[in-house]
């Protein structure tokens, strides 16, 4: 049995995070979608909410399973026979870090690869930090994230009248 | 009318700004500068001082006014009948953000569109952040802002005695 | 009143091309969609079927008129007061060669500005050659060209029976 | 079954191909090397004659087998139930035109996606155009081509006495 | 005697960097190795410290000296008749902030020529940073650092006990 | 002695090269400008008029001799104990093509080292195409290319009277 393993921050998880587990979904046995904890930056959603939104939205795929770490990604992954990492890619500027991530991640471990899918180009400008930045503003976010936790980020968000002057 | 509404940091205004004004002021009827708030820099002049700044440098044109918004470019720009987003390019660093920044104001604004204007060669590298850094070691700093806010630059810098050894 | 010049091949116009051609009609007073002609390339259709393409396709748009020149983009221009360029923006990779050609017009014509507007996400990798390709194999390019021209394209191509084994 | 389609030239085979062969070979049930015959490239060697050379590096590899194509990639990958396509991706200068091309056979075949894997270190900078080159000039390719078509490419290129002086 | 300076932060000294002095070091007169004070990052380890260091693993080169600054590296190089910097480039992201810092520097100081000598393939993605952080989770170093220095990182990372889960 | 070997097509050379060679001469003891013959590219001037052209607008460097290779720059470097290669980087466009030169040539001749200068700004979009272009439209090139071959381009380009309809 062949695990994908999706590593990322999900905060929040959005259209284009879905998107990739979605198709992961087909090519793989089974996809881990792994909440990694990075102490450096402070979250919008715990780390608690985040997996509970993940499983949310992906409950309807029978093959993707929702967990976490806080450790080193190469490390995580020693725990499932057979396993690959995948990302997506968006734009150019994701390339290299994330080209030099594979790279360590293969050197830390030999046996993990990492496969690339490319984002569909609706959301090949999508990240969780413009959801946020949006969701600050009170802009509307359907088109960005799945409709299961709209809710969420809008009570989350703090809501600021924007009027049109910006006075 | 058409309005070109050019936003930025402008902290402080550079000759590669002024440069695009210029340019922008020969195109459009109307330039709006527009001082864009962003709560997560702590600037080098204040709002205030910066948007005095480019009134002064910005005298001598007709047909630019200077303006400020602390929401978002989506909607300031409402405000405004047939208005475009004006923004200069310089390195291809520059280009992916700016590229998303487009997109996603024109998915929160269909009306909005943007137009990029290269720099001129000589402005490629030329930026707000390496003018106070330049600033900070009293560097000379003749070619890269305008000749009228010089002396508010030197004086608001914390000028240190550089010596050959920099011991 | 300002004039966009709006340069390409066009062999042929795609929905790409005519996604920039509509949004420069709504910013400037008049757009000329101007065919330049490269004899180092062999194109699919002549100068003729180009213009008569183009004319089409934009037939609905008051402010947008075809042309052609052999010569220098810059020196095209100066027929026209107060024009400036209009191209499209679609991957990095247009981005230094456009940049260059920015900077070799202005160096030839000091008058003479360009405006970059970036391409819509879906037709962010979308190009004249690929059309080409896709209808040389017989595939569907209905999402790509007006389908005012659709036909031409079909007919113009050497359809190859396709096959799933490709022998 | 899951099939990994990874097309290419081979013109001749390199070292990078197979670490990349090697590596979908570890992932996927099986790996098809399709040979896609592209008419505007004159080869230096035959389609026959790429085949036999890939079947022969590949021999060892249970579950690798060798076909080629002459028509679209996306309608040639309709023939197995369950594929992917497989590239590797070296450089930045190959992300763009790469990323087009997942984005366009997904677009003719929505059941078809494209994984990307990262040539490691070494073959970052290694092409067949590269090894042709070299060759070309009798310069040593021991590092960058399977030991086992070594002599097929020496004997195949044209060597020129090079000498110091180059006179 | 032409001297090279080969400015940086080293906050550790890695394989790249002693890559790029021996290299420096065989085609330049003399090498000083600069370490630049740069009060915005906290490092791991102190100014003194990182000199030290740098001594230790350049020991066995005669003509390579070690150096500090917390100045402008444009008035620093002053004090060297016939002066060049030397810089690593590693991958593209590098390119266009070194072009920039080129310029700047070549603007406050018309003598001063900066140098770039490409990273060795294996070290193409290394840097301080990701030693730091897979320091910081006990990962093996040794093919990033010299070893003179490896277990002065090792005592200064936090180690925490990775275990396999993550939990 | 330490000698920089500049190679290139220099057809013609341009004062981006000029800028590099006395650049170079500055820092190196003995610059040799090679000019390197490739079959696949017709050129505007013979490998006797490039020779002599370089030759005349160098005279004035005591330390610049030029000579040419039709062989593998590697092997060329042989003849000269101490040597490195100096090549000129402009855009991010060059950088890909000369990293994996650079490499390449480590490979075949481990003693020799590639270094990269950064094109001054307004060289940077700057290449010989480029004056070839323009002065087969009869465009001014003077601030292009050395005044002392102004004439010899300006006789081989095929002049087109350019109109301003280009008709």
């Amino acid at each position: 049995m062949k695990t994908a393993i999706y590593p990322g921050s999900f905060d929040p998880i959005t259209l284009g995070h879905l998107d990739i587990i979605k198709r992961a979904a087909q090519i793989f046995d089974r996809v881990v979608v792994c909440v990694m904890v990075n102490d450096a930056k402070k979250p919008m959603f715990s780390l608690e909410e985040r997996r509970e939104m993940i499983a949310r939205v992906t409950a309807r795929f029978d093959n993707v399973t929702v967990d976490w770490s806080d450790g080193l990604l190469a490390e995580y992954a020693k725990q499932y026979d057979n396993s690959v990492i995948v990302k997506g890619l968006r734009a150019m500027s994701d390339f290299e870090s994330e080209f030099q991530m594979a790279l360590i991640n293969r050197k830390l471990n030999r046996e993990l690869d990492t496969l690339f899918l490319t984002a569909r180009e609706k959301y090949t400008y999508l990240s969780s930090s413009i959801v946020k930045e949006m969701a600050r503003y009170g802009a509307d976010i359907t088109d960005f994230v799945p409709r299961e936790i709209l809710e969420d980020i809008k009570k989350r968000s703090q809501y600021r009248e924007v009027n049109a002057g910006g006075k």
